[in-house]
């Protein structure tokens, strides 16, 4: 028998994206339209968590219903196919998203983030600090997409910035 | 009913960690001693990996076996206490530890990484890119760590930087 693991919802995410969501975050989405509903039996654990300014938010991507390819030609990427672990596409074989964002404050069992790119009501699963020596690599790269020519354009559509072309 | 959601292993970490594991990835561990064994079935979705300089690894911590508390007092603290979500405690409602780390090389279904902070054998559940501009937070903080007074020494702890004191 394939093992498999149990998880659980411990909350859910607010977002106005009810019917589409965009590939990554907006920069332009308002204040206050992302929140994190946090089941009011772990509000306690959100204990000194305003002390970041930006935490990692983990969830569920619940709505995903077919099985994953190997191989994924991510959006605006101009056909380029890349393996699944080298793109952040939503379909995986756990569908698990994982997003940085900043930490706006909180008010109770409610947590005030910027923009991410989760349906409205997806299910948390967890909400862990992003902590500088850890988790920020500034010799970090753009993997496969720094190759491309129209680089500059794709980091764009990356960072969720709109942009006219 | 309880809403639950399934999860399964995508492959192994292997580690020199068999018995006990460090609380933060180690620097000095040997080259070759960490890396993923990804399932035969989902080697070509590796395809492109070795673009990037960092990866994200996700993991489910399978030897947890205790409810977690609400406020945490985590190692080398001091006995500051904070709240669950404002730790990077392996002792959570979903124990799914997230690690940073660079990408050494990929042979195969077999992909080198740095030290991470995981037991020999722990189920690999994702890989993600690490994408400079989605995740690198240059103006990042260290929470409540900033505000101890001894911070320089903690975070030789969160980086996992072998001292003497």
């Amino acid at each position: 028998m394939e093992t498999v693991f149990e998880i659980k919802p411990i909350g859910i995410i607010r977002t106005p994206y009810v019917s589409s969501a965009p590939y990554q975050p907006v920069e332009n989405a308002n204040e206050g339209d992302f929140y994190l509903v946090v089941n009011p039996e772990y509000a306690n654990g959100l204990y000194k968590l305003e002390s970041f300014k930006y935490i990692y938010v983990i969830y569920f991507l619940n709505r995903i219903d077919r099985e994953p390819s190997m191989i994924v030609s991510p959006p605006w990427s101009n056909g380029k196919r890349v393996g699944l672990f080298a793109s952040r596409s939503p379909l995986r074989p756990n569908p698990i998203g994982i997003s940085v964002v900043e930490l706006k404050g909180i008010n109770d069992n409610i947590v005030y983030i910027s923009s991410l790119d989760a349906f409205d009501k997806t299910p948390l699963i967890d909400i862990k600090p992003y902590i500088k020596d850890l988790d920020t690599k500034e010799d970090a790269n753009h993997g496969w997409v720094d190759d491309l020519e129209d680089k500059e354009h794709l980091i764009l559509h990356i960072k969720g910035i709109p942009h006219d072309y």
